[in-house]
């Protein structure tokens, strides 16, 4: 059995990310793993987020519940790594576990995704809806 | 018994706050979370971020834990009621409830949050450390 | 001679716009000028962006050129004014001018932008190309 | 008379930092140009924000005027450079200038930013005022 596909970027933590309490504002952390998220992709299938929107005709892959652990606060100037991996593939959901922390292996923070493979809905402007996972993208996964 | 002391705020969604599918990028329902509670410790005391900071000498009440549930998209125009209350008070922790909904009532969006009454730890630039929670802070809400 | 058609904003500095010097991060200020300038649009036309959008078949009104002073500090549970008007309208450019500054009437920072009405370009994704400003467009903020 | 001391960065634009038209939405390169402003100090000092701020007993280098002239849009996906340098420096105030470009050269947006060294004044929390350049900071930039 494979060892799941992980995808880390090291990052600086950026001044524009904290907040006066002079620690990254936890929202920031939800940027980076869902940038992360797109990294992974990418280094899975070989496409970037426009092009994978593209090739398989969806608006994107939306969070449906997203669960975040807050361990050690960062600062600006800290160097981190991000690592992200899917966990689950369902139907039309996709499980995502991530993790940031210090150089040093502190961990900053770690999240549990759920997000679903989502295609345009004609009723509204912004309207989306679930659609099944293409098996070549999955497949992607475990190459 | 008491019902819970819940604070709500109605706010346009803006474009700043939407992605290139056309929806609410989801970390910006955590700033709107964020923002909510500090207007309900100040609906509950009647202090501002900033007075409450001061008269309790602490540095903030950083997210421990925070899961959210997604249920409907939002785009930039739509008018949204956020509404938070505390659901239980620990000794130095805090849990919070969140829900925003469009004003027909559909909901956009819940979450959990467990945050932590903090003050100055003397160790490092930006660390914290958790303190008692006020017997006085937790009085106002029961009020 | 008509007086220009202000809109005016009252809102209130949020922790999540503020670094770590504990005053408000600056670019921060352009998204309150960008949320006043569709606040303006819609006083004048009595349309929201999504609506003008649709109406006139254009992508938006992309910044050009944006000067910004910035003459006073605020941060977090400032209560601030925002206010906003069309300085000019050319054949396809909208200049605006923007303050934003305490209640007690101490300037925050104060802007000049130039905007083109734009509509979508054919030859790229996210490729956009100027539009003439449509007469009804500009009545509007003669009435 | 030596050449500008320039600092480039090459970065990806994040889907975060994109807005409904599919576009970076315009405040989002005011974060990258203060970003690079940072690494250019820290490429001429070899002291990071943090370090600069502790050792010169400073809050910041916050910015006075800043204009933007934005020529072609980028998209989430593009890989883009940010060059940075001051362009002048005066008692207390440094002036920048920044472009970010394709990297095949298409310049997307350039801006130049007067900001002032500043310190903390006593008066009020998130006071501050100008301080005088120090030598060798400057001095860095000539080496």
């Amino acid at each position: 059995m494979a060892l799941p596909f992980v995808h880390e970027t090291r990052r600086l933590i950026e001044w524009s990310a904290c907040d006066p309490a002079g620690i990254v504002y936890y929202p920031r952390y939800a940027e980076m793993f869902d940038a992360n998220t797109s990294a992974l992709f990418e280094a899975a299938t070989g496409l970037g987020k426009r092009a994978l929107l593209a090739r398989y005709d969806v608006v994107g892959w939306p969070m449906v519940e997203s669960s975040t652990s807050f361990r050690t606060p960062a600062t600006y100037g800290d160097e981190v790594v991000v690592a992200s991996h899917v966990s689950r593939f369902g139907g039309s959901s996709i499980e995502l576990r991530h993790r940031i922390a210090h150089v040093d292996g502190r961990v900053i923070a770690e999240a549990v995704d759920k997000r679903v493979w989502a295609g345009h809905a004609p009723d509204r402007p912004g309207g989306i809806g679930a659609r099944p996972l293409p098996p070549d993208f999955i497949a992607a996964f475990s190459a």
